[in-house]
């Protein structure tokens, strides 16, 4: 379980780019174009727009002679880079039966070798951290958007068989104490961060507690048991008005005692993390459970002495499922008390890359951690994941917090 | 050019149900996946509703010990019958990458198969006829629904190379006269027709005369250098509105001098037939032209001295495009000034099968003809297309009529 | 009960006038604001655009020298000329607490008193005939508006104080047998009609019987005890989708055994004709009842025999409700299962007026006539009433027909 | 200019319920009875709403032996509280002509009246002081919204005559230096506060300056002739996607070189502050200006040196306007870059009351300061106002904050 950070650049590049081909191994060209919500992206779309990544701010941009793959191939892969140009509508990505999955592989094959020179370079090394990273956000995105497409289709479909591994007991839940006082937040030099993460500066907290595992599956049953989607009193006001409108009673996903999974409908351990949570149904859990969500941070001031490649994430192309046990990393990402804003000082990046994080600074909430289904060695205590409350399809979970 | 009609009904079924599978021979997987609109579906739903009708009205009810393909598939392919229970959303069909296209095409094949001891059998000629004919309305449907995926993909993707066939010049436009008075409408004892041809009636007709060859591009574009679009007085009201709300200023496939085909973006030739219009359209251009558009009553006195199994229809796999001529029938579906409703003492049948037309006789128009789309030897002179005035997929298109 | 088509022009003219007034007498400034959907105008709109239309296509146009009683109003109280210029938005007309109740009186007063001069000129009869017919219609929808803007207020007053008539008791129902044949169909000569009523021209009929009173509440409550509205097979599909959508599950105003009314919530009559119906909930009900429901011309053929001055209709300012007995005319107007088409040869006059109905002959179904808002003295036996399918708020009722 | 609170509790009771009559003054019954749009209220609506709050948390639960006035009235005039039960939708509130303007005020007078004995009550002064804030802010919503429905009048009419003071010029933009380091924040036992202000706690700052004075109505028309509406990178992707699909290009309320106002519409003077923007142009307009919105920490911390109830504030009942100076108080509410969240340790009270503010914290902003229309006496240093950051109708601007 060696984190792919230890690596040299081009391992990872290679890597990297081998495990998105070995995640739509299982997947017909069908698969790989089909979206099932606006939310949502054709596995197909993910492996272009990686690669466009590549070919546009490395290869176009510094590769002298490299001529484009497919002249009209960015209007269809570039996602949202206006400075990139035009591109097509976001859901209507699928439509593109054409071009097929295998020219989409060729393509990744054409581009992989002409990176080839570039590997090396040092002035390229931040550019190539920043697609790498990139492709394991897309890797996780591809994960759960194609589970997304075969939960849409009443047939069911797997991609992987179901694994028989055991899932850990859960304890009794324990607490994480932190005294509170001025803790230094945000990137502290690593190898590589994302622009929101920095720059680093100081809060003062409160005295706190942080649980040692997320919550179950049972404990949600029996939030479900006590009326906690038909008790306004626990929801925030646009929380509620979300459980109306759309007759919200469970998480994304369940059905009876079933949940859907990558390896299609499977009975639900009642041991294991929920998942698959709005931030309006994490935020009345906690309501109801008497506690709340931490802030972002707090979990990062817990995460101080917590090792961010340990845990369930994601290391090879099979079956992700949250499995329990006291990892703060892994399993679920974690939903914060935290609005997904900017930092004291924060100046986006010049250039279309500079649209990276920034401009997506309202209306969100940060979720911490890493989750089964994110690539070992993308994550870190700094790391700010961000989703708009509605959003289930995430391997969302919850870890309670409350005042010392 | 023999007209279907003529066959044995087994040969019908087999050079029917193989026209379909000729129809997506250029298609992959993936092309017979997507749906681009909540009007279209895929192909590959189109191959398998036609088969599931097969399956369900002859082989489930009709063939003892018959035993359904796959249990759970009537789900994903009934259409629209209530009586046959729960279905799939209309507008949720491009989510099924499962089945396969070619577990799909398996499916054709065992049920074409298993068909066999039926086909000669007088008791179930009826609903073989019904069959054959639905099955050749889908034809239509995936040849129009694939072109509007193909034309929704910026790559714009062809399905067969261009024919080089030029077309014919249209002369002057002409009329054919009639006197007016008592005609005989309605299904007159043909072999097969829809039950919303029925029951045959007379009609009173005023004199009036319906134009011999069909509006050109040519044509449509003076309309258009005549501020035809932007002159609400032309329009219906909400015809007007429509124009208004969705920013319409051609006929659905024209951009610049090109228009979108099956053999993908194609020159635009000014003398063959306007197509992929509205209602809307097609109604403000008779204002606009001083004259107005037929009733079906009127349209099918005149095709009394028509052949239907004439003019430019689908005969065989290669891209459908209106040619021109003066055949009344072929080219394009043309639009009526009749409001599709029930004719006198017309009742629906019973079951499921009596879904077919009654229960649309409401906020739709009648086209009458065939298109280049229709298979040959599928339309009679009694026969009732019908669409909702906005709607533009099809091979649509205008023929004038004026009063006497 | 004289009608009003007896009387002199300036005496109609006058008299309409002043019945206006009166239906707004019991109304605050503050009820003629109100506007409780897109389909209603305020009180306030409606005697502002009645006075509009006489100042704009009478005064205007017709008296030399007069000067518009205020520039800005014509923006605010044109309804839907596109020739007449830019007009508020349909659904924004309840913004318009200025100018006041009291200011439009004014400006009727003072409208009223200009056109003194024109009233006896027999150059300005037709234009003024038609400014009467608008005006009826008018009154008719200032009281079907204002009916449904009390029923929004969920405090539920009323307009006037229930009359305690007692309602006729319906006998069993009987049919007007009709041989079928030619018929002369549409405007012969009367006085006044609009447009949509011609030309006169000849249909040929069916056999048929038409029903010789309406459908009942008492009959209508049979029909929901029966699950009508949960039988997909009496249902037009569009209708069905209607259903489902809006959870229909009754007429418009009914709630337990009562009925919404301009006396606010009244017990409801199982004697009385049954109200405020859609089209797709008559012509379910005819399918449950074994019947169908009449076309335009078999209606208009029975009423050759009928006086259309007689029934229950509109004399005074009263709360108005179907009371039941067997005149064709009065209580409720019918739907027929005609499509609101031109008939052969109808062509719109031209200028703003030729706007009143030919452009609205898309998607909406013919009511034939009167009801208990409709001022006695405005419906004809070749009156043309037309409505979306969906819209209950006008008093619309169930005639039934069969075939002989 | 004596603060409302230096006045004992009866008093200002009894002066705030006067102001609220005293706005409603020159308003009819009809522009009383107005919504025109969800977001805002009739007139009517708040003066009963207002009403209902004393009457249910103060004469109903603690009056022993009083009557409602109306039992039917509180389903009408409920806002939000869900554990008061049901209400009438927020966007029905347009239909309730009745009751009339004049029976509120006798509601009003009649519970004005009944409030004496517990006017004095030392038990009851928190919740007299809570309805007393709670009527102060639906004294702004009422300004605000009669506003809004006015605007929406073609007609333009206005509430009072245009005032002709004038505005005092703002000189060149200076700065408040702060230091950064550790503040108090947070509710510091004033005699009144909401929730939403506490617990008080410290926050930890960088060192940063605020802008001492608004940005005017001729700064923001730079922004404009600079292409500010036209250019995605100076907005939040959201943002963005607010001025595409509402075709946002000035303020609410600009017209040409005009304003709306409650004096109707008046010639913009570009001295004055900039008022009626959403959170996306507030934002847009600093990234332009090459700075930033301060946050709601940074705000309150240059707020310990200033006078809450000093600046442009409400007196009395005329139009109010910005008018510019270097008051931190008043003109307009100021955006913050902070999102509404819960201070550390809150906790929403038990009951209905509780509903106060707790549950909105989630997807909104927070303002600081005072606007023109904020009754003098209402706010304070650590008031937290709150919007969703597409509304514009409140009196909203922007004060620059930047880094040291």
């Amino acid at each position: 379980m060696a984190p792919a950070i230890a690596m040299g650049l081009p391992t990872q590049f290679t890597t990297t780019r081998a495990l998105t081909r070995e995640l739509v191994a299982p997947l017909s060209d069908a698969d790989a174009t089909v979206q099932s919500m606006a939310d949502a992206s054709p596995a197909k779309w993910h492996l272009a727009h990686t690669t466009w990544f590549f070919e546009t701010f490395l290869l176009r941009d510094h590769l002298p002679g490299y001529r484009l793959f497919r002249e009209d191939w960015p209007f269809l892969f570039n996602s949202y880079y206006e400075a990139e140009g035009q591109r097509i509508a976001r859901n209507s990505r699928g439509v593109l039966s054409r071009p097929a999955l295998a020219e989409v592989l060729d393509w990744r094959a054409h581009v992989d070798a002409a990176m080839e020179p570039l590997l090396g370079d040092p002035a390229m090394a931040p550019l190539i951290r920043l697609g790498i990273a990139h492709e394991q956000q897309h890797q996780e995105l591809l994960l759960t958007d194609i589970k997304h497409a075969f939960f849409s289709n009443p047939a069911g479909p797997a991609v992987w068989p179901a694994s028989d591994e055991a899932a850990e007991a859960p304890g009794a839940r324990g607490w994480w104490n932190h005294a509170g006082g001025v803790v230094e937040i945000g990137d502290a030099g690593a190898e590589f961060s994302f622009d929101n993460e920095g720059p680093a500066h100081r809060v003062l907290l409160e005295p706190f507690a942080l649980a040692d595992r997320l919550v179950t599956n049972g404990e949600w049953s029996q939030f479900i048991a006590d009326g906690g989607y038909r008790t306004p009193a626990l929801w925030l006001a646009d929380g509620w008005d979300w459980v109306q409108q759309h007759g919200i009673s469970a998480p994304l996903y369940w059905h009876g005692d079933e949940q859907f999974t990558h390896a299609g409908w499977q009975s639900r351990d009642p041991e294991r993390p929920v998942t698959h949570l709005s931030f309006w149904e994490a935020d009345a859990f906690a309501a109801w459970a008497g506690h709340r969500l931490p802030t972002e941070f707090e979990w990062e001031a817990i995460a101080a002495d917590h090792a961010a490649d340990g845990g369930n994430q994601l290391d090879a192309a099979d079956a992700p499922l949250p499995q329990g046990g006291d990892s703060l990393f892994g399993d679920c990402w974690q939903f914060t008390r935290s609005a997904y804003l900017p930092y004291p000082r924060f100046r986006p990046a010049g250039g279309a890359v500079g649209e990276y994080n920034g401009k997506f600074m309202a209306g969100q909430w940060v979720l911490k951690g890493a989750s089964c289904a994110t690539p070992r060695g993308h994550s870190r205590a700094t790391y700010r994941n961000f989703f708009h409350p509605h959003q289930r399809w995430q391997f969302t979970g919850v870890r309670l917090a409350r005042d010392l």
